[in-house]
């Protein structure tokens, strides 16, 4: 963050008053730009005993394994833009169900929230986003092949409730940032 | 949105090629600028049978009265923002629980995240957002003067799911939208 997007003025980073963290300050206009974590969502949709499965088309972690999920828009809930991947990715129509998990991603600076689902109907294609759809069975999900450690705990904690007949939510929080500014 | 915040260029507000909705997009760098949700996070947290609130020293709502909650920075998670707004705006330290509610607040661009707390201790006092902070028997929640519908919509479900002697997650929507642009 360069230009204050409100005058087009060069942005400094500092503390505003009454304000405890720095942020990109305009001089010119005054205007503040504060930076808050994305939400991600998404959905674990079963069809009689399988789990759809997207593989990537795109960067980051194309060729990879995960469940309809994307970035929600202005507008819609967290359950809507959960249902609207799934047409995007997977050109599939679900129902939404119950909370299955929420994943702080801070190096990302995303927060990840993923619904339990099910197929409205077997039917499903790639779409622009994705190289292929699958429906598997728990047993052929391809868990050195997905895409991110969100997708990978979602779907653990899926399969752990659904044989113990629970439909709990899970927290968890995945942290890379000390890993990132170690290597770098 | 005027400006591209990467080079300063002015932005035009079209469908980038392989969307489906209007970006602000920057043909100067090519950089697309995303509007997405920002989360809210706060808690309901209670001390021997009472709840904490704060009144408003800032705008939105100065005068009213709230939950503490605010607006979650990157590289903290949920429970750490909610814990972060209750030292802030309360000066109280909360220890959170479970989660209670989740609303789309549709006109703001916001959702809103609910915990439930406990206090640490019956230390609090106003911080520099807030006008007074009070610790209230439900009673005396003065359900008139609350700040959001957010904040009425929580508390409600709180006491309901006491009464009841569970702690399940609730959702719901907000749309000012269509009435904003009638008046308009």
């Amino acid at each position: 963050m360069n230009f204050c997007s409100k005058c087009g003025a060069p942005l400094k980073q500092r503390v505003p008053a009454g304000d405890h963290l720095p942020r990109y300050v305009c001089d010119a206009c005054g205007a503040i730009h504060y930076q808050n974590p994305r939400l991600v969502v998404g959905c674990v949709a079963e069809h009689a005993g399988r789990i759809l499965l997207c593989r990537r088309a795109i960067e980051p972690r194309r060729g990879y394994w995960t469940v309809p999920a994307g970035f929600m828009e202005n507008g819609e809930t967290l359950q809507q833009a959960a249902a609207r991947e799934s047409r995007e990715e997977a050109l599939a129509e679900v129902s939404i169900g119950s909370l299955l998990s929420v994943v702080h991603v801070l190096h990302a600076e995303q927060v990840h929230v993923f619904f339990r689902a099910t197929l409205v109907a077997a039917r499903y294609a790639a779409g622009p986003e994705s190289l292929e759809v699958a429906l598997v069975v728990p047993a052929d999900i391809p868990w050195a092949d997905l895409a991110f450690p969100s997708t990978d705990f979602t779907l653990r904690r899926y399969l752990e409730d659904q044989a113990s007949g629970h439909e709990p939510y899970h927290f968890t929080t995945i942290d890379r940032r000390l890993q990132r500014s170690a290597e770098s």
